[in-house]
C-alpha cells in the first residue's frame, strides 16, 4: 500500500491515529520475531508489546550474543516478510492446545504465561498468513507448520488487518532486560524498533533522537566539564567542577533574586534532622521508609537526611509569635535534600540522589492565596522565558470527591477558585485535573517544551492546609485571636541538577551568554600582542552584566599559547565560548578587537564584528 | 595579711604566680567544705580541685537543694572561718585509720576513694587548725573531733600555709556533675568559686565575666534573632532565620570573595559520601567511629556524612588530566559538614552538628607552596583585620623526630622552612611548635583576640603530602613526567557557625555596618511624613555597598506604625541597628533627614548628624 492509501485508510477507519499506529507497532514486534526465529532457530520468546514511538520484544537467544550490529539483518529479514505479504489472523483455543503448542516449539516463557493465564481467560493467537483470508480451525501446533503460515504466535492482540497496513519503521538499540522485570529471573535481550505512520514522522524522530544523542547532558557534562562523578562517592551524587558550579550559582542566584524581589528572605537549615520532625509533620508515615537514614555512632541517635524542607521552614515560622502585620512571612532556600533512589533508576543529573531545591515556602492568610500564586506564576513565567523555554503549560490539579483530601473542603474550595483566577489572570495555558491534588492541597505543575520538543515537568506551586495543623502554626489577627496561616510550596527550577540535564539539552551546551560558564576567551594570533591583551583583559575585568542576573562578573580566559589560531579556535569551539576575541597585529594597530559571537542563525553558527577597543566594554555588555 | 604584704610573701617564695594561686585556690576549696559542713551537717563530700580562675567541691547535699541564692550564705560563713586563722596542717596515716574516720563521719565518698587508692599509696590529709603551729599524731577520727580543728579532709595537698595567704575569692555558681563523672552514678552538687591574687583581678575577671554573659551569643541570638533550635530537629542542629542567613551569606560571601581574587574556584560537593572514600583517604582508619553514618533502607548501601571535604575536591581534580600550565589548581567551597559531637557537648553556635565550613585546598607543586601560604596568609590578615579582630598570633606547627610523620623528611624541611618564610615576609605574630603537626604535614593556626581578651582559634592553614598519595593525584610537567602535587588546607572563618558565635560576642550584637542583617531603619515621628519615607525608601533601595564586599545591596526596613518615636527608637536599639533615621514634619520640610549611628566611642553610643537628602545616598555609601 502507497503512503496515501495508507493515509486514507487511516482516516477511513475512523479511529483516532494513535490506535492504528500503536497497533501497527504491535504487529511490527511479531514481525521481528518471525524475523528472529528464522534467522537464530532457537530463540525463545518472552513478551513483545507496542511502546511509546515503536515497539520491543524480549528474546532469549539461547546464548547467541546480540549487538546493535546485528539489528540491519533482523530488520532486512523483517522486510523480506513483509514483501511476502500476510494477513493477521486471530485464532482462539483451549490451554491444553496452547501448552502443546509451547511445548513442541520449545518457548519455555511462553509456556510460563500460558500456564499462569486465570481458567476463564480465552487464549488467542496470531498468525502471520500468506496467500490466505481465512485458516481452517486446527491445532495450533499443526497450524504453525504449514507453509503459509510465516509465525504464530500467543498474543491478545490487537493488530492491524495485514503487511499492507505496516509503514515506515526502523530498529534501533539493543538492550538487557530480566524476565518479568524481576532481577532474580534470566537476563533477555530486549530488541527495540521504532515505527510511525509515514516516512516523513519516521525521519523526524530519528534526527530529533540523533540531536538528543548529541545533546545528551551526561555527554555534554563530560566534554564540557561541568560535572563528574566517583565511584568512590557513589552513584547518584554529581560533583561539581568550577564550570559546573558557575552554571549552578548562576542559576540558583537568578532564581533566588527573582524572588527576593517579590519579598523572600533566605534562611538557611541542616541536612540532617530527628525523625521527630517527620512523625510530627506526618511524612513519615508516608515516606518513611524512602529516607537515608542517619545514625550515631557515640550515642545512637537516629537522624534522616532531609529529603523536603518544609518542615525545616515550619520550625523557624513557629520559632518566635507571629501577627498579622508580618503575613505573609516567605522563605527561601536554595539547599540539598537527599532521596534514596534505586541505582538502577540514576541517571547523569537528571536523576539524583543528592539534589538541590531552590526552595520556599509562602505562609500566609487565607485571603492572600491568591496574590502569592500571582507573584510565584510571574516568576516562573520569567525565568523561563529567560532560558528561552518560554512554552509552558499548567496543570491545575484539584481534588476529588474521594476520602483522601485532607483539611477543610470550603478551604480546598475557595483556593481552588484563587488558583484558577490567577492561572487565567496571567494568561496560563492551563488545564484541569481533578482528583490529582496533593492530600495536603491542590497545586499548579509547570511544563516547559526544550529546544527540540521535548516536554520537561519543571516548577510548582502546592499549597498545604495540613502541615500549619500539624505543626500548630499561628499568628495573631487584627481582633487577637490566633488564626492559622496556609503553607505554599514552590520551586522555580525545581532540583537544580534535574535543571540542568534539561537546560544543557536545551541549549546544546551553548548557554546564554549571561550563564555561560566561561562567556569570553581570548586568542592572540601571535606573542606580538600580548601587552595589548593585558589591556584587553583590564577592560573586560571591569565588566558586571546586570541582566537577568544583577552582579554578575564576566567570566573570561585568555589563549596565549603557541598553537596555530585554528587550534584555538577550534579549542574554544569544542568548550562552547559564546565570545571569542581574536587578537593580531593588525588589530592592536587599529586598536581594535575581532569579535566572534556564536548564533544559531548566523551562517556557519557564529557572526563576526569588528569592534574599537574604546567601544568593546559596552559591546559586551549589550549582548 | 594585707595585699601588700601578700605580694611581697609571693615573690618572696620564688615561685611562679600559678603555683602559689593554685594552691590558694585549693586551699579555699576546703575552706568552702569547712562552711558547707557547718551549714548541713549532712553534707556528704565527694573532691573539691583547683580549677582555672578558682575552684569547686562536689558535694551530696542529702536531699537539701541548694541554689544560687545560698551561695552568699556560705560565702559568709567562710569569710568567718578566714578569720578564725588557722593553719593548714598536713597529717599522713595508715589506711584504717582513714576508713574508720569516713566511717565516724558519715563520708562514704571519701570511703570510696580510700578503698581505691593503691596499697602503696601514702594517704594524707589536711587539717585547718586555729592557735596552733603543730599537731600531735593521733588518729584523724579523733584529731576531726578536737575543738581547735576547724575541718579534715582526704587530699594529697598541696596548700598554702595558713588562712592569712588567702586572697580575694567569690562563689559564682551551682551545678550538677555526677559522682566521678559517671551518668550511673549519684548527682551531686558543684560549688564554683573563683579566687585571685589581688582584688583587682578579682573585679576584672567578675566584670569580664558579667561582659561575656552580657555577650552571650546564645542570649544575644534569641534577642536578635538570628538563629533558632527545635526540638523536633535535635540539639546541635541550628535553623538560621533570615537576620541570621544575612550574616551567614555576607560573611561566607566576603570570605569567598577574598579568595577568589586569589584565583580560587567553587565547586560543590554532595554532603554524603561511600565509605570507600574515606578508606582510601585513609580518614575511615582514624576517625571512622566519629562520623554519622547513612544507611539506604532500599538497598542498604552505606554512605557516612562528610566531616571534611578535602577527599571530595581530591576527586575532582582527578576528575581529568591535568598539565603543570594549570597548577596550582585552587578549589573552595562553603558547605556544610557534619561530626558526631557528644549532646553534653552542644553549646549554642560553638559547637555544633553541622557545621558549614568556607573551606578550600589548593594542589600545586612543591615549589609552589609559600607563595600560596603568602596568599592565604594574607587574605586571613585582611579579613580578622576586617572585622575587628586584628590582634592575631600564628602557631607554627612544625613535625618532630617521632615516626608518626608520613610523608618525606626532606619535603616536610623544605615546607616548614617555606612556611616560616611566609611567616616571616608577612611579619606574622607567630611561634614554633615542634612536635605539633598533624600527622600528614605542617600547619598554621591562627589565634584572634576578640574585643574582650579572649583568645580564640580561628583559621588554618595545613600542608598534605599524604592524600595526593593516597588518591594518587598527579600532573604532567614540562618534562612530560607525572608529578605529584602537594594539597593545602585552608579555611578563612573556619566553621562559619563557631566563627559567628565568636563574631556576635566580639560585637556584643553590634555588627559592623557592612555586615548588619538590618543595617537602615526609618523612624517616622508621625503619619505626616508617609510620603517622605517613600522618597528616602527610594534613595535607599538603590544603595549598594562595595567594601569590603562588593555588590551589598542594602538592608533597610521602616517602622511607621503608631508608637512613639521613643518606643520606635527603643525598639530599634534593642534590635541593634547601627543606622537610623529620624523623620519628622521638620524634615520634610528641610529637606533633610536625622541620622543617629551607633557608635560605641561616642557619648551614649551613639552620634547624631542631619543630612540632606539630596546627599544622603553618599552618606550610607561612606559609613
Amino acid at each position: 500500500m502507497k503512503k496515501k492509501d495508507l493515509a486514507k485508510k487511516m482516516i477511513d477507519e475512523a479511529e483516532i491515529d494513535g490506535d492504528f499506529v500503536e497497533r501497527m507497532r504491535h504487529t511490527l514486534s511479531h514481525v521481528m520475531a518471525a524475523a528472529v526465529k528464522e534467522l537464530y532457530p532457537e530463540a525463545r520468546f518472552g513478551i513483545g508489546p507496542a511502546i511509546e514511538n515503536g515497539f520491543y520484544y524480549d528474546i532469549d537467544f539461547s546464548g547467541a550474543k546480540i549487538s546493535d550490529n546485528d539489528l540491519l539483518k533482523i530488520e532486512k529479514k523483517m522486510r523480506g516478510i513483509i514483501q511476502r505479504k500476510f494477513k493477521m489472523l486471530r485464532i482462539e483455543t483451549d490451554r491444553e492446545d496452547a501448552l502443546n503448542w509451547a511445548n513442541d516449539n520449545k518457548q519455555p516463557l511462553k509456556k510460563e504465561l500460558i500456564e499462569e493465564l486465570p481458567e476463564s481467560e480465552t487464549i488467542s493467537f496470531y498468525a502471520c498468513v500468506t496467500g490466505k483470508e481465512k485458516i481452517d480451525k486446527k491445532s495450533i501446533d499443526e497450524l504453525a507448520k504449514e507453509k503459509n503460515v510465516v509465525f504464530v504466535d500467543l498474543c491478545k492482540g490487537p493488530h492491524v488487518e495485514s503487511s499492507d497496513d505496516i509503514g515506515p519503521f526502523k530498529l534501533i538499540r539493543v538492550a538487557g532486560a530480566y524476565w518479568r522485570g524481576d532481577e532474580k529471573r534470566e537476563m533477555l535481550t530486549r530488541l527495540y524498533g521504532v515505527a510511525f505512520q509515514t516516512q516523513e514522522e519516521l525521519d523526524e524522530y530519528l534526527a530529533r533522537q540523533e540531536e538528543a544523542k548529541a545533546r545528551d547532558h551526561r555527554k555534554l557534562g563530560k566534554e564540557l566539564d561541568l560535572f563528574t562523578f566517583s565511584d568512590l562517592v557513589g552513584a547518584g551524587l554529581p560533583l561539581f567542577t568550577p564550570r559546573g558550579t558557575v552554571l549552578r550559582d548562576v542559576m540558583a542566584n537568578y532564581s533566588l533574586s527573582l524572588r527576593a524581589r517579590a519579598g523572600f528572605s533566605r534562611v538557611f537549615t541542616p541536612h540532617i534532622t530527628k525523625i521527630d520532625l517527620y512523625k510530627a509533620s506526618g511524612h513519615f508515615a508516608k515516606f518513611g521508609d524512602e529516607l537515608f537514614m542517619v545514625h550515631s555512632q557515640v550515642n545512637g541517635e537516629e537522624f534522616a537526611m532531609k529529603p523536603m524542607n518544609c518542615p525545616h521552614h515550619a520550625q523557624i515560622f513557629a520559632s518566635r509569635p507571629r501577627t498579622y502585620r508580618e503575613m505573609p512571612v516567605r522563605y527561601m532556600e536554595a539547599t540539598t535534600d537527599y532521596r534514596d533512589e534505586k541505582t538502577g533508576e540514576l541517571g547523569g543529573l537528571s536523576r539524583v540522589r543528592s539534589l538541590t531545591q531552590d526552595d520556599s515556602h509562602v505562609f500566609c492568610r487565607k485571603e492572600q492565596i491568591k496574590g502569592e500564586i500571582q507573584q510565584l506564576v510571574s516568576i516562573i513565567r520569567e525565568l523561563y522565558e529567560t532560558v528561552g523555554m518560554s512554552k509552558l503549560r499548567a496543570r491545575l490539579s484539584y481534588r476529588s470527591d474521594e476520602d483522601k483530601y485532607l483539611g477543610d473542603p470550603e478551604l480546598w474550595e475557595m483556593a481552588q477558585g484563587q488558583i484558577k483566577e490567577a492561572a487565567i489572570q496571567n494568561n496560563l495555558d492551563f488545564f484541569e485535573a481533578e482528583g490529582e491534588a496533593a492530600f495536603y492541597g491542590p497545586k499548579i505543575d509547570f511544563m516547559a517544551e526544550d529546544a527540540i520538543g521535548r516536554e520537561h515537568q519543571v516548577a510548582t506551586v502546592q499549597l498545604d492546609f495540613v502541615q500549619p495543623e500539624r505543626f500548630g502554626l499561628e499568628f495573631v489577627n487584627e481582633k487577637g485571636e490566633k488564626e492559622r496561616p496556609v503553607m505554599i510550596h514552590h520551586a522555580t527550577l525545581g532540583s537544580i541538577e534535574r535543571f540542568l540535564s534539561v537546560f544543557i539539552e536545551h541549549t546544546a551546551g551553548w548557554f546564554p551568554f549571561w550563564a555561560a560558564p566561561e562567556q569570553v576567551r581570548i586568542l592572540t594570533v601571535n606573542d606580538q600582542v600580548l601587552d595589548y591583551v593585558e589591556k584587553i583583559s583590564k577592560e573586560l575585568s571591569e565588566i558586571v552584566l546586570d541582566k537577568p542576573l544583577k552582579y554578575n562578573e564576566l567570566r573570561f580566559t585568555s589563549d596565549v599559547s603557541a598553537d596555530s589560531l585554528g587550534k584555538k579556535i577550534r579549542r574554544a569551539n569544542e568548550m562552547k565560548i559564546p565570545v571569542v576575541l581574536i587578537v593580531g597585529p593588525k588589530d592592536v594597530e587599529a586598536n581594535e578587537v575581532s569579535i566572534r559571537i556564536h548564533d544559531d542563525k548566523a551562517d556557519g553558527g557564529s557572526r563576526e564584528e569588528k569592534v574599537a577597543l574604546s567601544k568593546l566594554s559596552d559591546f559586551i555588555r549589550g549582548l
